[in-house]
């Protein structure tokens, strides 16, 4: 059940790095959507290797090709199923690790699990893994489009550079202006420095993504484990190199005041709205209508080109330096991954809440 | 759906502040396991509103009726029933809120997603409903015991009020020796004092609960939707008023280096082991083995003894003063909870994984 | 998860015969519908034991308390607990079978499973058990009447005593004016001859209970493995001494050319319907618009009167013979079992169905 | 949901008839199993199209493309991603059914669910989505056999061509002797004369599989809910055109008595065992180690090569006659198809009841 994620529209993906391809199942999708393979197609870029200086080199196309479940251009209501060859693979570039386990991998703790492991590539846990929820993400923004729901995620921080201020300070179309995916361009370019330096040190940097859903109607989430937030902490927790994840004031509203935090509701032709927006734009695990914002910590990248100690998967010492081409930084390539998560879990708590009355 | 948890081992709760009770049914509880009841009700009491002059006032006796699923003092492996009636409700302290929104409460989203609720005492949203949670909690952990596992949470900040250093300064059996659950006495004091001063104002205040997962065995943890840390995120998020989650170097870890937050590995004559433990006892989203941390993040308590602009449901402007007992400060009842979280889902990660091999 | 029934309207379900008493969990029941108390505790009663001379003399009352989720007589929503306290036990009824396994019951199957059983009873295996489900049943009932669906189950074979037709050719409103549920008073005279017969004996026997569900909208069900018929049949398998499930021409058409049993479509003004209906409402796994209409086959009760041969749990030989209160023939008591199995099963498929398209 | 199959041992499948392939994800399969290429194949062989002169001539080579989760011959315990690519489309074939409801086929009930329909081959509804039920199927019988567990099914009806006994009067290893997998040759010569006779008539016939499942431990099946015959059950009506599902005595003993029909239990040297085997090797939901068995029911298929009467979809009425290649019996290619959801099924359970105990 661990490759599958959603309720009513969900995802089951498959695939390793070095197979035949990356690929799953999407169910649950509404029936009689347009489905925009442009679209689809250009999400994938975003989150494509060798897309910029900053990122690995590694030239992966990642073209997708959908098997089932669109017909004549629209989504028919049964499964999709989509396949993204694996090609430019070099899997000798991982001989070195085959026995020997890459400190804070999941190279150990797959070999205890499962008495094996495909070693080429970091096997199931590669972040290729992520083809497949971009896609499915992709479609979800597809629907969610036409409900007027909007998903953007952007870097905020990388090292210690991050932005000063929260997300109304920004203009959000210039995430993608540059390579970090950052909207303030000033301290993009900072970032992309930092970046460039640790890379240069064979060292790599974590950072943070926030991410902004506006349009949600009111009444999305379902308590009392199931959230919205949760499920939005669940699927963003669900991605290589989290460490953690935050809505609304989060860790720094711990120290506030309830005078100070609460969101206090006042009448407008709109209906009734909130006068500030702490809670995020969910109270009791149900959306408000306010725009629903929250943050994503990444570690740096576990993979480095230097020197590490560990051991052999038969106990002895040894030391290990990577091989092959790398991201210093995922922050730059994670941001469309973040925003598929949650237009999936968005997409599927819309669905949930269809069944609340007759 | 929204009222079940877990896999395997699951629990579906019921129950508002002021209707008959709050109970659930606990299914996939391993047959066999020796109940221990006085164990369990003493847990319920770490829970129990009145148990010191920093939480409400409320005398509750909480006491848990067990209906089925144990026989002659051990489970049999079939559903365990149980109920906590409620009792010294006041429900004319709610009156007031029958037709207005309480700010920054689930008044207004449940309202809008259901067409109606029950507004005594908050009714479903109730804090009330984590009794159901402690009790499963406690099986959970009379299971793990068996399996050497344990899990201890405590409050490591209130307003700002922190505890200088990780858990591994702290001798962790004195937490349940102060009114804060607070390992380090002398800062339990000073946070006893802000939640008294807080209080007086009429005011409420946050905080941070850590949680240790001591003893769990390396394999627990499905990739790629079931990480465990994104279960064990999940499972926090879902308890009212946490705002975010983090696990082993958190948020703090996104400006180190990976050469800095990488966990080498060695070998002991125990097996491998990591010489740091920044990873927080997961790599991969599967434990390794070392000690499982994380932290989380609660919000001050939304009802105020204070006047608060709001609407009523008519849409009218108004304002409100919450009448009744509550908290200033949920954590030191939380910290039960957090335990009780964290213990259901390793055991459910626990029995899931022994199907992995055949 | 096994004693959980559904997808969106789901019931979770404990309790034991000789414990304190039996109940449930009902959650994704729609919120707003109004909840005759009246009505509910009627279903309760069709199935009480000591209802007629026909059944067994056990005297429960059977009351249904309500815990939460209904408030001012309006579901909200939030899950419905409930119980039903078990009285008039003669748990002592059962010291005899403390150590051996009675034939052809769950009592060798369970031990082997868990290490351990309530021999009280028959413990979960109980047919008590099924209180659970037509308390989710009857408000099943109460919100599938808001849709204009009505389902109708009744005796149609008692031992070889069979109604010569199908449903079409009786009026069913005469089900409930006799002690079997048979709607032809003759035939059900000649079964409860049959019964008593059997009963006298200290015999017991088996039958067939058909079923019908009108006014079901075309478009519930969902392919591949969500077809109704499925759903259906599994409700009905899940239902003590049930060994088999047919729906539309069942067994019986498996010796019919395909020119004689399919169902051409014509015009109405009401819409495109079929000119006969062997398909049973059901086509390619969907609902059709026409009766839905299935046959479920009880074997008869395996608690005999009589001496039988068998083993103790230490594997000695020795013979049985049953004491205590039994029925001889479950088939007029389960009449409303199988109606509360489908009235689940279509309302949850109703709810299901909301999501097929945006 | 509906295109997921099972709790633990997971199928998800995709595809339609006439677009690129079918395939599908299988989650939870266990870890270093090895992997028999040419055995899946042969599986899949066994319910190809074009196999003998009784099916319908069409020529699929159906070859399986595994894509993942398998390394170096061994199951990795990761998701197994698989297509097998359509081939030989003759889409054309069903221009003619564009806009018309082929009697007692799913177009009408999909056209009216999702608003439009993949109208070539049926789409979803084809029986070519039994392809992904085959592949996954034939890796849980490489699991079962490790454990001991065979799973074996044969044609025992075809239109009134039934045979006389039970399954232990028959040579099973016979089944695959002849086209329509009937272990009894004189029989089966029968049968397969009445298929050519219905087939040159341009009608069709349906029929009954009857399955043996040999080795299964005690044990397995859930109460109350996830009964093992119930999960058999409800795995056997997913599948197109079954109508009816009976295990054990199943409807024939419904007029027996208890005390015909009981299984009493007496002590062998391998343990308790009983001296019939009426119940089917499940009592109480779980399974008792003696052989299960069951039937099901397939009525004729609903494709004819003779003019019809239906509607188009617009209300018009019209006539239909089939063109194209169709079988007129599908009983010989179901075999495989009733073994590989048997096989799912208890490989799903076995990895269920692990959980039972500590």
């Amino acid at each position: 059940m661990s490759n599958s994620f959603g309720n009513i529209f969900r995802l089951t993906s498959f695939g390793e790095s070095h197979g035949p391809g990356v690929g799953g199942v999407i169910d649950g999708f509404p029936a009689g959507i347009e489905v925009d393979l442009d679209f689809i197609q250009s999400e994938l870029n975003r989150r494509r290797p060798g897309q910029s200086k900053l990122t690995t080199p590694r030239k992966e196309s990642d073209k997708v090709e959908f098997l089932s479940g669109i017909f004549e251009g629209r989504s028919t209501g049964c499964p999709i199923g989509f396949l993204v060859q694996n090609a430019n693979q070099h899997s000798t570039d991982y001989d070195n690790i085959r026995n020997v386990y890459r400190p804070s991998h999941a190279d150990y703790t797959y070999t205890q699990k499962y008495g094996l492991r495909d070693h080429r590539g970091g096997g199931r846990s590669s972040a290729r893994e992520t083809i497949a929820r971009c896609v499915a993400g992709a479609l979800a923004k597809l629907a969610l489009k036409q409900l007027g729901i909007s998903i953007t995620a952007y870097t905020s921080q990388v090292g210690n550079i991050a932005l000063p201020h929260d997300y109304k300070a920004y203009d959000l179309t210039l995430t993608e202006s540059n390579d970090v995916r950052c909207p303030d361009a000033e301290i993009a370019e900072k970032m992309a420095t930092l970046i460039s330096e640790v890379k240069a040190e064979g060292d790599t940097i974590g950072g943070i993504i926030s991410c902004i859903i506006r349009g949600c109607p009111v009444g999305l989430g379902e308590p009392a484990f199931g959230k919205l937030h949760a499920a939005l902490g669940n699927a963003m927790l669900s991605i290589n190199a989290v460490k953690g994840f935050e809505y609304g004031m989060g860790f720094s509203g711990v120290s506030m005041r309830g005078s100070e935090q609460n969101d206090v509701f006042y009448n407008t032709e709109q209906g009734v709205q909130t006068r500030t927006n702490r809670s995020g734009g969910i109270q009791g695990g149900i959306s408000n209508g306010e725009d629903i914002y929250f943050r994503v910590a990444f570690k740096p990248v576990a993979t480095l080109l230097q020197e590490q100690e560990t051991v052999t998967i038969d106990g002895a010492s040894t030391t290990l330096k990577a091989r092959g081409r790398h991201d210093a930084c995922v922050l730059p390539r994670a941001v469309p991954i973040i925003e598929s998560m949650a237009a999936m879990t968005i997409l599927d708590y819309y669905l949930l809440n269809k069944a609340t009355r007759l």
